[in-house]
Protein backbone atom coordinates (compact mmCIF):
# COMPACT_ATOMS: atom_id res chain seq x y z
CA UNK A 1 0.00 0.00 0.00
CA UNK A 2 0.95 3.36 -0.55
CA UNK A 3 -0.30 6.23 1.82
CA UNK A 4 0.98 9.54 1.23
CA UNK A 5 0.14 12.84 3.73
CA UNK A 6 0.21 15.74 1.43
CA UNK A 7 0.54 19.13 2.49
CA UNK A 8 0.05 22.41 -0.03
CA UNK A 9 2.68 24.48 1.10
CA UNK A 10 1.51 27.38 -1.60
CA UNK A 11 -0.93 26.90 -4.43
CA UNK A 12 1.73 25.67 -6.21
CA UNK A 13 4.26 23.87 -3.98
CA UNK A 14 3.51 20.37 -2.36
CA UNK A 15 5.51 18.51 0.49
CA UNK A 16 4.21 14.73 1.25
CA UNK A 17 5.29 12.41 3.46
CA UNK A 18 4.87 8.80 3.22
CA UNK A 19 2.50 7.63 5.94
CA UNK A 20 2.18 3.49 7.18
CA UNK A 21 -1.61 4.72 8.49
CA UNK A 22 -3.81 7.21 9.67
CA UNK A 23 -4.98 6.45 13.86
CA UNK A 24 -6.91 9.04 14.42
CA UNK A 25 -9.33 11.57 12.48
CA UNK A 26 -12.24 13.73 13.79
CA UNK A 27 -13.64 17.30 13.55
CA UNK A 28 -13.53 19.23 16.69
CA UNK A 29 -15.84 21.90 17.65
CA UNK A 30 -13.06 24.09 16.19
CA UNK A 31 -10.89 22.42 13.43
CA UNK A 32 -10.09 19.09 11.97
CA UNK A 33 -7.29 16.98 13.94
CA UNK A 34 -5.65 14.09 12.20
CA UNK A 35 -2.89 11.97 13.46
CA UNK A 36 -1.02 9.70 11.16
CA UNK A 37 1.45 7.22 11.42
CA UNK A 38 5.13 7.79 9.32
CA UNK A 39 8.50 6.21 9.37
CA UNK A 40 10.51 9.14 8.32
CA UNK A 41 9.00 11.90 10.98
CA UNK A 42 7.45 9.64 13.20
CA UNK A 43 4.11 10.82 14.54
CA UNK A 44 2.54 13.70 12.69
CA UNK A 45 -0.75 16.11 14.15
CA UNK A 46 -2.07 17.88 11.65
CA UNK A 47 -4.88 20.38 12.38
CA UNK A 48 -7.08 21.39 9.16
CA UNK A 49 -4.85 19.61 6.81
CA UNK A 50 -1.34 21.56 8.19
CA UNK A 51 1.32 20.01 10.30
CA UNK A 52 1.40 21.18 13.91
CA UNK A 53 3.96 18.85 14.90
CA UNK A 54 5.70 15.52 14.34
CA UNK A 55 7.53 13.32 16.30
CA UNK A 56 11.16 13.70 15.31
CA UNK A 57 11.25 17.69 14.50
CA UNK A 58 9.31 19.01 17.05
CA UNK A 59 12.15 19.49 19.61
CA UNK A 60 13.16 22.05 17.35
CA UNK A 61 9.77 24.16 17.80
CA UNK A 62 9.57 23.65 21.25
CA UNK A 63 13.14 24.42 22.22
CA UNK A 64 12.90 27.59 20.10
CA UNK A 65 9.84 29.10 21.50
CA UNK A 66 10.83 28.09 25.66
CA UNK A 67 14.78 28.40 25.86
CA UNK A 68 15.27 31.62 23.88
CA UNK A 69 13.22 33.72 26.12
CA UNK A 70 13.91 31.83 29.00
CA UNK A 71 17.69 32.39 28.44
CA UNK A 72 17.29 35.95 28.30
CA UNK A 73 15.33 36.08 32.14
CA UNK A 74 15.72 33.12 33.81
CA UNK A 75 13.77 35.07 36.75
CA UNK A 76 10.49 33.93 34.50
CA UNK A 77 8.19 33.21 37.14
CA UNK A 78 5.06 33.38 35.89
CA UNK A 79 4.37 32.00 32.06
CA UNK A 80 1.20 32.49 29.98
CA UNK A 81 1.18 29.53 27.21
CA UNK A 82 -1.79 30.79 24.70
CA UNK A 83 -2.10 27.71 22.33
CA UNK A 84 0.24 25.23 22.85
CA UNK A 85 -2.60 22.45 23.61
CA UNK A 86 -0.05 19.43 22.18
CA UNK A 87 2.25 19.96 25.46
CA UNK A 88 5.46 20.56 24.19
CA UNK A 89 5.91 23.94 25.09
CA UNK A 90 4.82 23.27 28.67
CA UNK A 91 7.22 20.05 28.53
CA UNK A 92 10.63 22.58 27.81
CA UNK A 93 8.70 25.08 30.34
CA UNK A 94 8.71 22.61 33.23
CA UNK A 95 12.41 21.86 32.89
CA UNK A 96 12.99 24.89 34.63
CA UNK A 97 12.57 25.10 38.65
CA UNK A 98 12.55 28.85 39.06
CA UNK A 99 8.94 29.13 36.93
CA UNK A 100 5.89 29.12 39.53
CA UNK A 101 3.18 28.92 37.35
CA UNK A 102 2.16 27.98 33.73
CA UNK A 103 -1.10 29.00 32.46
CA UNK A 104 -2.61 27.29 29.10
CA UNK A 105 -4.67 28.95 27.21
CA UNK A 106 -5.84 26.87 24.60
CA UNK A 107 -9.16 26.74 22.45
CA UNK A 108 -9.58 23.35 21.78
CA UNK A 109 -9.14 21.02 24.23
CA UNK A 110 -9.82 17.99 21.69
CA UNK A 111 -5.91 19.00 20.84
CA UNK A 112 -4.95 18.49 24.37
CA UNK A 113 -6.93 15.01 24.21
CA UNK A 114 -5.82 13.55 21.38
CA UNK A 115 -2.10 14.71 22.17
CA UNK A 116 -2.86 12.76 25.77
CA UNK A 117 -3.58 9.81 23.95
CA UNK A 118 -0.88 10.08 21.06
CA UNK A 119 1.88 11.81 21.72
CA UNK A 120 2.86 10.83 25.65
CA UNK A 121 6.63 11.66 25.36
CA UNK A 122 5.37 15.34 24.08
CA UNK A 123 2.31 15.95 26.38
CA UNK A 124 3.29 14.16 29.61
CA UNK A 125 4.46 17.46 31.60
CA UNK A 126 0.82 18.53 31.10
CA UNK A 127 0.00 16.95 34.48
CA UNK A 128 3.41 18.99 36.29
CA UNK A 129 1.31 20.44 39.26
CA UNK A 130 2.15 23.70 37.75
CA UNK A 131 0.49 23.80 34.90
CA UNK A 132 -3.63 25.15 35.21
CA UNK A 133 -5.83 25.09 31.45
CA UNK A 134 -8.51 27.64 30.44
CA UNK A 135 -9.93 26.04 27.52
CA UNK A 136 -11.08 29.53 25.59
CA UNK A 137 -9.67 32.39 23.23
CA UNK A 138 -6.68 33.78 23.98
CA UNK A 139 -7.97 36.79 23.13
CA UNK A 140 -10.43 36.96 25.87
CA UNK A 141 -8.37 35.50 28.39
CA UNK A 142 -6.13 37.62 28.48
CA UNK A 143 -8.06 40.66 28.22
CA UNK A 144 -8.57 41.20 31.80
CA UNK A 145 -5.13 40.34 33.27
CA UNK A 146 -2.84 43.17 33.81
CA UNK A 147 0.89 42.74 35.03
CA UNK A 148 0.10 38.78 35.94
CA UNK A 149 3.04 36.89 33.48
CA UNK A 150 6.85 37.48 32.71
CA UNK A 151 6.27 35.50 29.33
CA UNK A 152 3.81 34.66 27.14
CA UNK A 153 4.25 32.45 24.46
CA UNK A 154 1.96 32.32 21.42
CA UNK A 155 2.43 28.83 20.23
CA UNK A 156 -0.76 29.58 17.58
CA UNK A 157 -1.85 27.86 14.57
CA UNK A 158 -1.61 29.64 11.66
CA UNK A 159 -3.44 33.25 11.02
CA UNK A 160 -5.89 32.09 8.51
CA UNK A 161 -7.65 29.61 10.71
CA UNK A 162 -8.80 30.05 14.48
CA UNK A 163 -5.49 31.38 15.93
CA UNK A 164 -6.45 34.74 13.59
CA UNK A 165 -7.17 36.89 16.76
CA UNK A 166 -3.84 35.79 18.22
CA UNK A 167 -2.24 38.58 14.92
CA UNK A 168 -4.10 41.41 16.23
CA UNK A 169 -3.13 44.29 17.36
CA UNK A 170 -5.90 44.23 20.03
CA UNK A 171 -4.24 41.22 21.10
CA UNK A 172 -0.38 42.33 21.68
CA UNK A 173 -1.69 45.62 23.60
CA UNK A 174 -3.35 42.88 25.74
CA UNK A 175 -0.04 41.02 26.00
CA UNK A 176 1.82 44.26 26.63
CA UNK A 177 -1.16 45.16 29.50
CA UNK A 178 -0.45 41.58 30.77
CA UNK A 179 3.11 42.02 31.33
CA UNK A 180 5.26 42.67 34.25
CA UNK A 181 7.38 44.97 34.11
CA UNK A 182 10.99 42.75 32.63
CA UNK A 183 8.06 41.07 30.62
CA UNK A 184 8.72 39.65 27.38
CA UNK A 185 6.36 37.98 24.32
CA UNK A 186 7.21 35.20 22.02
CA UNK A 187 5.22 34.10 19.00
CA UNK A 188 5.45 32.00 16.08
CA UNK A 189 5.48 34.34 12.94
CA UNK A 190 5.36 31.93 10.25
CA UNK A 191 7.98 31.15 7.11
CA UNK A 192 9.84 34.11 5.72
CA UNK A 193 10.27 32.48 2.48
CA UNK A 194 6.96 32.01 0.80
CA UNK A 195 4.66 35.20 0.22
CA UNK A 196 1.71 33.95 1.35
CA UNK A 197 3.18 33.39 4.57
CA UNK A 198 5.96 36.29 5.09
CA UNK A 199 2.87 38.54 4.59
CA UNK A 200 1.65 37.75 7.79
CA UNK A 201 4.58 37.75 9.26
CA UNK A 202 5.10 41.28 8.48
CA UNK A 203 1.86 42.35 9.74
CA UNK A 204 3.07 40.54 13.09
CA UNK A 205 6.40 42.41 13.61
CA UNK A 206 4.52 46.31 12.51
CA UNK A 207 1.75 45.90 14.64
CA UNK A 208 4.01 44.15 17.77
CA UNK A 209 6.58 47.06 16.44
CA UNK A 210 3.87 49.77 17.40
CA UNK A 211 3.44 48.41 20.80
CA UNK A 212 6.59 46.89 22.71
CA UNK A 213 9.96 48.95 22.63
CA UNK A 214 11.68 45.90 21.93
CA UNK A 215 10.74 43.77 19.16
CA UNK A 216 13.05 41.47 17.08
CA UNK A 217 12.50 38.05 15.07
CA UNK A 218 14.68 35.18 14.91
CA UNK A 219 14.87 31.87 13.03
CA UNK A 220 14.82 27.97 13.11
CA UNK A 221 15.16 25.61 10.43
CA UNK A 222 11.36 23.19 11.01
CA UNK A 223 11.97 20.60 8.01
CA UNK A 224 8.17 19.29 8.41
CA UNK A 225 7.15 23.38 8.34
CA UNK A 226 6.55 25.44 4.82
CA UNK A 227 10.64 26.49 3.44
CA UNK A 228 12.26 24.48 6.08
CA UNK A 229 12.96 27.63 7.91
CA UNK A 230 10.52 29.69 10.78
CA UNK A 231 10.00 32.38 12.20
CA UNK A 232 9.62 33.89 15.83
CA UNK A 233 8.94 37.30 17.01
CA UNK A 234 10.32 38.26 19.99
CA UNK A 235 9.19 41.46 21.61
CA UNK A 236 9.58 43.14 25.30
CA UNK A 237 9.29 45.86 27.25
CA UNK A 238 13.32 46.76 27.74
CA UNK A 239 14.94 42.90 27.63
CA UNK A 240 17.18 42.49 24.60
CA UNK A 241 17.46 39.20 23.19
CA UNK A 242 21.48 39.21 22.07
CA UNK A 243 22.54 41.80 24.78
CA UNK A 244 20.41 40.45 27.72
CA UNK A 245 21.43 36.77 26.72
CA UNK A 246 22.42 35.25 30.47
CA UNK A 247 24.96 32.50 28.23
CA UNK A 248 26.59 31.48 31.50
CA UNK A 249 23.56 31.37 34.04
CA UNK A 250 21.47 29.35 31.66
CA UNK A 251 24.95 26.55 31.41
CA UNK A 252 24.71 26.42 34.83
CA UNK A 253 21.10 25.43 34.73
CA UNK A 254 22.30 21.98 32.85
CA UNK A 255 19.06 21.59 31.06
CA UNK A 256 19.45 18.92 28.36
CA UNK A 257 18.51 20.30 24.74
CA UNK A 258 18.93 18.89 20.90
CA UNK A 259 18.84 21.96 19.12
CA UNK A 260 18.84 24.89 21.43
CA UNK A 261 22.86 25.89 22.80
CA UNK A 262 23.27 29.73 23.35
CA UNK A 263 25.42 30.05 20.53
CA UNK A 264 21.96 29.13 18.48
CA UNK A 265 20.13 31.71 20.47
CA UNK A 266 23.03 34.49 18.89
CA UNK A 267 23.10 33.09 15.40
CA UNK A 268 19.10 32.75 15.62
CA UNK A 269 18.85 36.77 15.77
CA UNK A 270 21.12 36.80 12.52
CA UNK A 271 18.38 37.76 9.68
CA UNK A 272 19.45 37.69 6.21
CA UNK A 273 19.18 40.71 4.27
CA UNK A 274 16.24 39.83 2.51
CA UNK A 275 13.95 39.14 5.33
CA UNK A 276 15.48 42.36 7.13
CA UNK A 277 14.68 44.50 3.80
CA UNK A 278 10.88 43.18 4.27
CA UNK A 279 10.17 43.99 7.78
CA UNK A 280 11.85 47.46 7.16
CA UNK A 281 9.56 48.16 4.57
CA UNK A 282 6.81 46.93 6.86
CA UNK A 283 7.89 49.98 9.69
CA UNK A 284 7.69 52.50 6.84
CA UNK B 1 -2.99 21.66 -16.82
CA UNK B 2 -1.88 20.30 -14.18
CA UNK B 3 2.42 19.23 -14.13
CA UNK B 4 3.90 18.73 -11.13
CA UNK B 5 8.03 18.05 -10.80
CA UNK B 6 8.36 16.05 -8.01
CA UNK B 7 11.87 14.99 -5.82
CA UNK B 8 11.92 12.11 -3.59
CA UNK B 9 14.15 13.87 -0.75
CA UNK B 10 13.98 10.52 0.35
CA UNK B 11 12.18 7.57 -0.09
CA UNK B 12 9.32 8.70 2.38
CA UNK B 13 9.47 12.31 1.61
CA UNK B 14 8.68 14.56 -1.82
CA UNK B 15 8.62 17.72 -2.76
CA UNK B 16 6.77 18.97 -5.86
CA UNK B 17 6.73 22.17 -7.53
CA UNK B 18 4.08 22.85 -9.98
CA UNK B 19 5.59 23.91 -13.06
CA UNK B 20 4.25 25.62 -16.90
CA UNK B 21 5.85 23.39 -18.70
CA UNK B 22 9.42 21.47 -19.18
CA UNK B 23 11.53 23.56 -21.43
CA UNK B 24 14.45 21.85 -22.21
CA UNK B 25 15.43 17.84 -21.79
CA UNK B 26 18.95 15.82 -22.31
CA UNK B 27 20.90 12.96 -21.84
CA UNK B 28 24.43 14.41 -21.49
CA UNK B 29 27.23 11.83 -21.44
CA UNK B 30 27.33 11.98 -17.62
CA UNK B 31 24.06 12.67 -16.57
CA UNK B 32 20.03 13.96 -17.57
CA UNK B 33 19.72 17.63 -17.57
CA UNK B 34 16.22 19.16 -17.36
CA UNK B 35 14.90 22.98 -17.23
CA UNK B 36 11.19 23.56 -16.14
CA UNK B 37 9.50 27.07 -15.89
CA UNK B 38 7.48 27.74 -12.74
CA UNK B 39 5.60 30.49 -11.04
CA UNK B 40 6.38 29.71 -7.30
CA UNK B 41 10.58 29.57 -7.91
CA UNK B 42 10.65 30.43 -11.54
CA UNK B 43 13.19 28.27 -14.08
CA UNK B 44 14.53 25.44 -12.33
CA UNK B 45 17.60 23.32 -13.35
CA UNK B 46 17.52 19.89 -12.29
CA UNK B 47 20.36 17.28 -13.09
CA UNK B 48 19.35 13.40 -12.81
CA UNK B 49 15.89 14.39 -11.60
CA UNK B 50 17.54 16.40 -8.64
CA UNK B 51 16.78 20.75 -8.10
CA UNK B 52 20.34 22.07 -8.35
CA UNK B 53 19.15 25.51 -8.73
CA UNK B 54 15.48 27.93 -8.79
CA UNK B 55 15.91 31.20 -10.05
CA UNK B 56 14.25 32.08 -6.85
CA UNK B 57 16.24 30.93 -3.77
CA UNK B 58 19.83 30.15 -5.81
CA UNK B 59 21.40 33.52 -4.34
CA UNK B 60 21.12 31.62 -0.96
CA UNK B 61 23.24 29.18 -2.16
CA UNK B 62 25.50 31.14 -4.31
CA UNK B 63 26.26 33.80 -1.78
CA UNK B 64 27.34 31.74 1.28
CA UNK B 65 29.57 29.49 -0.60
CA UNK B 66 31.26 32.34 -2.20
CA UNK B 67 31.40 35.66 0.35
CA UNK B 68 31.99 33.34 3.60
CA UNK B 69 35.45 32.42 2.52
CA UNK B 70 36.51 35.73 0.95
CA UNK B 71 35.44 38.07 4.33
CA UNK B 72 37.13 35.64 5.79
CA UNK B 73 40.37 36.38 3.69
CA UNK B 74 39.67 39.32 1.76
CA UNK B 75 43.00 39.47 -0.24
CA UNK B 76 41.88 35.99 -2.12
CA UNK B 77 43.51 36.45 -5.45
CA UNK B 78 43.50 32.75 -7.05
CA UNK B 79 40.23 30.68 -6.37
CA UNK B 80 39.31 27.59 -8.29
CA UNK B 81 35.81 26.37 -8.84
CA UNK B 82 35.24 22.66 -9.14
CA UNK B 83 31.46 21.89 -10.64
CA UNK B 84 29.81 25.35 -10.72
CA UNK B 85 28.88 24.94 -14.19
CA UNK B 86 25.67 27.08 -14.28
CA UNK B 87 27.37 29.96 -13.65
CA UNK B 88 26.04 31.03 -10.22
CA UNK B 89 29.38 30.72 -8.18
CA UNK B 90 31.32 32.56 -10.51
CA UNK B 91 28.79 35.30 -10.62
CA UNK B 92 29.20 36.15 -7.23
CA UNK B 93 33.15 35.41 -7.20
CA UNK B 94 33.55 38.19 -9.91
CA UNK B 95 32.24 41.18 -7.67
CA UNK B 96 35.66 40.84 -6.78
CA UNK B 97 37.96 43.37 -8.12
CA UNK B 98 40.65 41.55 -6.12
CA UNK B 99 40.17 38.00 -7.37
CA UNK B 100 42.75 37.90 -10.68
CA UNK B 101 42.34 34.33 -11.41
CA UNK B 102 39.04 31.58 -11.70
CA UNK B 103 39.64 28.65 -12.52
CA UNK B 104 36.47 26.59 -13.21
CA UNK B 105 36.52 22.44 -13.78
CA UNK B 106 33.63 21.61 -14.62
CA UNK B 107 33.28 17.65 -15.89
CA UNK B 108 29.78 18.25 -17.97
CA UNK B 109 29.85 21.28 -20.60
CA UNK B 110 26.19 20.52 -21.42
CA UNK B 111 25.35 22.22 -17.72
CA UNK B 112 27.14 25.29 -18.53
CA UNK B 113 25.55 25.40 -21.94
CA UNK B 114 22.24 24.83 -20.99
CA UNK B 115 22.52 27.58 -18.15
CA UNK B 116 24.23 29.85 -21.01
CA UNK B 117 20.67 29.27 -22.83
CA UNK B 118 18.18 29.15 -20.23
CA UNK B 119 19.40 31.30 -16.94
CA UNK B 120 21.23 34.04 -18.38
CA UNK B 121 21.46 36.05 -14.99
CA UNK B 122 22.96 33.27 -13.61
CA UNK B 123 25.56 32.49 -16.02
CA UNK B 124 26.31 36.06 -17.35
CA UNK B 125 29.69 36.33 -15.22
CA UNK B 126 30.96 33.07 -17.16
CA UNK B 127 32.38 35.69 -20.01
CA UNK B 128 34.71 37.60 -17.22
CA UNK B 129 37.90 37.43 -18.72
CA UNK B 130 39.58 36.32 -15.81
CA UNK B 131 37.53 32.79 -16.03
CA UNK B 132 38.91 30.36 -17.83
CA UNK B 133 37.16 26.36 -18.13
CA UNK B 134 38.04 22.75 -17.74
CA UNK B 135 35.94 20.43 -18.97
CA UNK B 136 37.23 17.26 -16.87
CA UNK B 137 36.73 15.43 -13.92
CA UNK B 138 37.66 18.09 -10.65
CA UNK B 139 39.79 15.00 -8.66
CA UNK B 140 41.78 14.83 -11.96
CA UNK B 141 41.80 18.39 -12.59
CA UNK B 142 43.11 19.12 -8.96
CA UNK B 143 45.84 16.58 -8.89
CA UNK B 144 48.56 17.73 -10.28
CA UNK B 145 48.14 21.41 -9.16
CA UNK B 146 50.54 22.62 -6.01
CA UNK B 147 50.23 25.88 -3.86
CA UNK B 148 48.39 27.80 -6.87
CA UNK B 149 45.26 29.01 -5.15
CA UNK B 150 43.79 30.76 -2.15
CA UNK B 151 40.39 29.30 -2.46
CA UNK B 152 38.90 25.89 -3.89
CA UNK B 153 34.97 26.00 -3.83
CA UNK B 154 33.72 22.59 -4.21
CA UNK B 155 30.00 23.23 -6.20
CA UNK B 156 29.45 20.00 -7.08
CA UNK B 157 26.68 17.36 -7.03
CA UNK B 158 25.65 14.91 -4.53
CA UNK B 159 28.38 12.29 -3.58
CA UNK B 160 25.76 9.51 -4.86
CA UNK B 161 26.22 11.11 -8.46
CA UNK B 162 29.07 11.84 -10.80
CA UNK B 163 30.24 14.18 -7.61
CA UNK B 164 31.20 11.11 -5.82
CA UNK B 165 35.04 11.47 -6.18
CA UNK B 166 34.72 15.04 -4.88
CA UNK B 167 33.84 13.39 -1.47
CA UNK B 168 36.82 11.36 -0.86
CA UNK B 169 39.98 11.56 1.21
CA UNK B 170 42.41 11.53 -1.92
CA UNK B 171 40.54 14.78 -2.99
CA UNK B 172 41.02 16.57 0.00
CA UNK B 173 44.71 15.76 0.22
CA UNK B 174 44.70 17.18 -3.45
CA UNK B 175 42.84 20.74 -2.27
CA UNK B 176 45.14 20.79 0.37
CA UNK B 177 48.34 20.60 -2.03
CA UNK B 178 47.04 22.89 -4.19
CA UNK B 179 46.33 25.55 -2.04
CA UNK B 180 48.39 28.38 -0.89
CA UNK B 181 49.61 29.19 2.79
CA UNK B 182 46.28 30.93 3.57
CA UNK B 183 44.18 28.73 2.09
CA UNK B 184 40.76 27.71 2.23
CA UNK B 185 38.41 24.64 1.13
CA UNK B 186 34.46 25.37 0.96
CA UNK B 187 32.20 22.22 0.28
CA UNK B 188 28.51 21.57 -0.12
CA UNK B 189 28.04 18.76 2.16
CA UNK B 190 24.45 17.90 1.77
CA UNK B 191 21.49 18.24 4.59
CA UNK B 192 22.11 17.52 8.26
CA UNK B 193 18.40 16.75 9.18
CA UNK B 194 17.56 13.34 6.94
CA UNK B 195 19.74 10.13 7.27
CA UNK B 196 20.22 9.65 3.89
CA UNK B 197 22.31 13.25 3.12
CA UNK B 198 24.27 13.76 6.69
CA UNK B 199 25.82 10.34 6.34
CA UNK B 200 27.93 11.75 3.58
CA UNK B 201 27.79 15.12 5.96
CA UNK B 202 29.61 13.15 8.56
CA UNK B 203 31.89 11.60 6.02
CA UNK B 204 32.49 14.40 4.83
CA UNK B 205 33.74 16.68 7.62
CA UNK B 206 35.35 13.31 8.99
CA UNK B 207 37.76 13.20 5.81
CA UNK B 208 38.53 17.39 5.77
CA UNK B 209 39.36 17.24 9.61
CA UNK B 210 41.84 14.52 8.79
CA UNK B 211 43.53 16.17 6.64
CA UNK B 212 42.82 20.60 7.33
CA UNK B 213 44.17 21.39 11.30
CA UNK B 214 41.10 23.93 10.87
CA UNK B 215 37.94 22.17 9.65
CA UNK B 216 34.14 23.85 10.73
CA UNK B 217 30.57 23.57 9.32
CA UNK B 218 28.17 26.28 8.14
CA UNK B 219 24.60 26.49 7.33
CA UNK B 220 21.93 28.28 5.06
CA UNK B 221 18.51 28.07 4.47
CA UNK B 222 17.91 26.32 1.11
CA UNK B 223 13.82 25.85 0.56
CA UNK B 224 14.32 24.13 -2.84
CA UNK B 225 16.68 21.30 -1.07
CA UNK B 226 15.63 18.58 1.22
CA UNK B 227 15.06 19.54 4.50
CA UNK B 228 14.91 23.17 3.55
CA UNK B 229 18.79 23.57 5.45
CA UNK B 230 21.78 22.82 3.84
CA UNK B 231 25.22 22.74 5.09
CA UNK B 232 28.53 23.80 3.73
CA UNK B 233 32.36 22.90 4.87
CA UNK B 234 34.84 25.07 5.69
CA UNK B 235 38.39 23.84 6.35
CA UNK B 236 41.75 25.88 6.19
CA UNK B 237 45.46 26.10 6.77
CA UNK B 238 44.87 27.96 9.63
CA UNK B 239 42.28 30.43 8.94
CA UNK B 240 39.20 30.64 11.29
CA UNK B 241 36.18 31.51 9.76
CA UNK B 242 34.61 33.40 12.60
CA UNK B 243 37.39 34.61 14.45
CA UNK B 244 40.15 35.64 11.19
CA UNK B 245 36.11 37.00 9.90
CA UNK B 246 37.20 40.40 7.98
CA UNK B 247 33.84 42.84 8.75
CA UNK B 248 34.77 45.95 8.76
CA UNK B 249 37.06 45.11 5.68
CA UNK B 250 34.15 43.00 3.64
CA UNK B 251 31.45 46.01 4.62
CA UNK B 252 33.95 48.36 3.07
CA UNK B 253 33.98 46.71 -1.14
CA UNK B 254 30.36 47.07 -0.54
CA UNK B 255 28.86 44.33 -2.34
CA UNK B 256 25.36 43.94 -2.54
CA UNK B 257 23.64 40.97 -1.38
CA UNK B 258 20.57 39.53 -0.46
CA UNK B 259 20.90 36.68 1.78
CA UNK B 260 24.84 37.22 3.33
CA UNK B 261 25.41 39.74 5.87
CA UNK B 262 28.40 39.59 8.10
CA UNK B 263 25.91 38.72 11.14
CA UNK B 264 24.58 35.95 8.95
CA UNK B 265 28.21 34.85 8.53
CA UNK B 266 28.79 34.20 12.26
CA UNK B 267 25.39 32.44 12.87
CA UNK B 268 25.69 30.16 10.30
CA UNK B 269 28.48 28.86 12.13
CA UNK B 270 26.38 28.37 15.11
CA UNK B 271 25.38 24.56 14.85
CA UNK B 272 22.60 22.63 16.74
CA UNK B 273 23.36 19.91 18.91
CA UNK B 274 21.71 17.48 17.17
CA UNK B 275 24.43 18.03 13.52
CA UNK B 276 27.07 18.54 16.39
CA UNK B 277 27.03 15.62 18.48
CA UNK B 278 26.83 13.78 14.62
CA UNK B 279 29.93 15.24 14.14
CA UNK B 280 31.49 14.76 17.26
CA UNK B 281 30.69 11.18 16.74
CA UNK B 282 32.16 10.66 13.39
CA UNK B 283 35.40 11.60 15.03
CA UNK B 284 35.56 9.20 17.92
Amino acid sequence: MDLWFTEEHTKDVRFSIRVEKQIHSEQSRYQRIDVFESDEFGRLLTLDGQIMLTEKDEFIYHEMIVHVPMAVNPNIKNVLVIGGGDGGTVRELTQYRSIERIDLAELDERVLEVSRKYFPRISQNLSDPRVSFSFEDGLKFIREKEKEYDLILVDSTDPSGPGEGLFTKEFYGSCCNALKENGILVNQQECAYYADYSKFMKRAYQRMREIFPVCRIYQAQIPSYPSGNWVFGFASKGLDPVSDLQSTKWKALGLKTRYYNTDVHVGSFAIPNYIRDMLTDATE
